[in-house]
């Protein structure tokens, strides 16, 4: 018999402690032995719930059970998940966890101890939901010098991204009703600031190009300026407006960001809306390569904690240390030249002309009808935006300047993801 | 050290090779011990080439060889392709093919042979080239039940079908234009008929639902009827045309086809274009999720090869016996009420009135002012197209009866993937 324990019966726990009672005779089957769930640490009161049966309160009880193989640790938090995670593999467990705050600031030290128990580390779940990618990234394409990655990381702020332009909504009222729906937090900051986006592409990043990234190096912006006016902006030039996450392998170096993107519409991932998440990445054999799928859920994130047990359940000493566990990557800000967008509030419409005088003949000019937007006196101002042509950030920024002499004053600035 | 056979150095296979030329200090370093190409067994004159070192003419020397422990089987055609397999398999070599046609034929048998030989039987790379998407079915997605998977399988078909809505050119235009770029065969039966994506959706169903699908029932329908015009009365009413492999399971049945079907712009079919391929998959956890990327070409489809070479090198005990290998599945023709794409030509057009009084009131009604299409006394005829609303393909037949007394002439049929 395989035994497996859950940490953590919260939303995800509890889908997988699921998933392995209704599924367990499939997988008794691909193994041909019993696999079945022994454990469910929880300090919650389990009682009438299908769990109650195998509820344990205290972590050694699971470490000091030798057939329990297999530890899962769903608990959200850094400190208590991260400590069981290294107490587990120090007991000679393999572990597997959903728990990307754990995974982003320890995924070396985790790796490291995993090898040296001869143990495996898995953390499919932490990034995407239930779309298969750590596995993909780590074995499917391997053979590929990866290049770039560009994701949709974060199923929040896309819900809110993508309900701010079909209802014509402000970022207020999609927060607001996103935590409606559980879909968002009382404290949003996490996802709404990218911090949650920052520690996923970090983790890709470190297994893509093999250095570890650390996601409090990643330059991060979050959603919190986006504005109806920028949707309907971008959507007049053939834009969307995402969160994306993305870097690029350049020399050895590697280039991330979380940031608002103008997305064209048409790009693979212009047309990934409201809670779903994608992931583009660039191999040297493979080209693009798009998954997509539920990027958070109960379910959908179980799916993934169950295949990480297959797949371990099948190769127990499948045990590599990845190059991200002993070598850092040098992680520096995107600062290839590339288009902008630039909302600006004027008293007076500019002079199309005006704008292409500062930005050069390949400017796109937007105007808007809207009014909406007081100017400090009181009068209604007008809202009128540019797509430029590439600029670096210095460049822009002396460009930038232009505007002064119109009037204008810039509001928001985005990339455009081309 | 790993000493990897590449039989069949063509396209593919000189891509394996490649791969694990260029890629092996990579390789080495993940297994902690050397990972080399040992031989390369062709017919053909090697001399000259990076491969010749390699060379072997006979399987006997790589079967012979005890240090050699994975043999990849990247020959085309069947029987040639399938004995090797077999004979690899016999003496106790891993196999990795790319052969579809050897799968989709020799699947339970091959999958039999490695478990009772403890070896095993691997083909990423036999469906979508370089997109994972066996590897995820398998491993990450296992916990779900699969309900349904649609497919754009074929990317020769898909250059042709997205070049003709482009280029407002007929298929003849289109074949002759693959076929110069390499993209189709001097005989493109197998492409445009849709028998290479039978096989591809036959390998995928088996896996998913656990039951062995024959490509040889699978009711295939390929695109040689598909005109200009389809694409452009389609392209009017907001669909793209696609040649889609599809199935579904229920009530433990294999509901399955491949045929061009009309698709719903923002499907996540719909702008997959060129020569790219998607699967997309609806589990019972993970709702759906779909893998995109390059279908085929050499170094996608290596890629593929070495991400098997890769899962094997770290789990060469992970076999297990999938259920296809020893259960067939119950294989009908998808006869699910659906919408359906008529395009008629006639003398004079019909009125969108009497269309709608035969097919019901939901019906679209699409005219075109084309008329190239001469009628049989050589005037010229009109052309039209009504989507109807959902149908069986029985009360479909009935309705179309209609058609008779407005003296229009049914030219096209295709259902809408919704």
């Amino acid at each position: 018999m395989y035994k497996i324990a859950v940490c953590g019966c919260g939303v995800v726990g509890s889908g997988v402690c699921d998933a392995l009672l209704d599924q367990h005779e499939k997988l008794s089957r691909r193994f041909n032995r019993k696999v079945a769930l022994a454990y469910v640490l929880d300090i919650k009161d389990l009682t009438g719930t299908r769990y109650a049966p195998y509820k344990v309160s205290d972590l050694d009880t699971i470490l000091n059970d030798r057939e329990t193989e297999v530890v899962v640790i769903t608990i959200g938090g850094l400190d208590l998940a991260a400590d069981y995670c290294f107490r587990a593999l120090r007991a000679g467990k393999h572990v597997v966890t959903s728990n990307k705050a754990v995974v982003a600031a320890y995924g070396p030290e985790l790796e490291k101890l995993a090898f040296s128990k001869e143990r495996r580390f898995m953390y499919e779940a932490s990034v995407g939901g239930g779309i298969p990618i750590i596995r993909p990234l780590n074995i499917c394409l391997f053979a590929n010098d990866i290049t770039e990655i560009q994701g949709i990381l974060n199923g929040t702020t896309n819900y809110m991204l993508t309900g701010m332009f079909k209802r014509h909504a402000s970022f207020d009222e999609m927060l607001a009703r996103a935590q409606r729906k559980g879909y968002a937090e009382a404290d949003p900051t996490a996802d709404v600031d990218g911090f949650d986006a920052a520690r996923k592409i970090a983790i890709l990043s470190s297994i893509a190009y093999g250095g570890f990234v650390d996601y409090r190096n990643v330059p991060c912006r979050g959603i919190r300026e986006v504005a109806f006016i920028d949707h309907e902006l971008a959507d007049k030039a053939g834009f969307a407006v995402k969160l994306i996450a993305g870097s690029r392998f350049e020399d050895g170096k590697v280039y991330i960001s979380v940031e608002p993107k103008l997305v064209r519409r048409g790009h693979l991932l212009s047309d990934v809306n409201s809670v779903y998440n994608a992931i583009l990445t660039k191999g040297s054999y493979t080209g693009d390569t798009l998954f997509y799928g539920q990027g958070a859920g109960k379910e959908a994130t179980a799916s993934a904690v169950v295949g990480d047990i297959i797949e371990l359940l099948g190769a127990p000493k499948a045990f590599a240390l990845p190059d991200f566990a002993v070598k850092n990557a040098t992680v520096l800000p995107d600062d290839r030249p590339c288009r902008y967008y630039i909302r600006m509030k004027s008293l007076k419409q500019p002079a199309a002309g005006a704008l292409i005088d500062i930005f050069g003949d390949d400017t796109l000019c937007l105007f808007s009808k809207l009014e909406r937007d007081p100017w400090e006196e009181g009068d209604p101002s007008t809202v009128s935006a540019v797509i430029t042509p590439p600029f670096t950030a210095a460049e822009l920024e002396e460009h930038v300047r232009g505007l002064d002499a119109l009037g204008a004053r810039v509001r928001m600035t985005m990339k455009v993801l081309d």
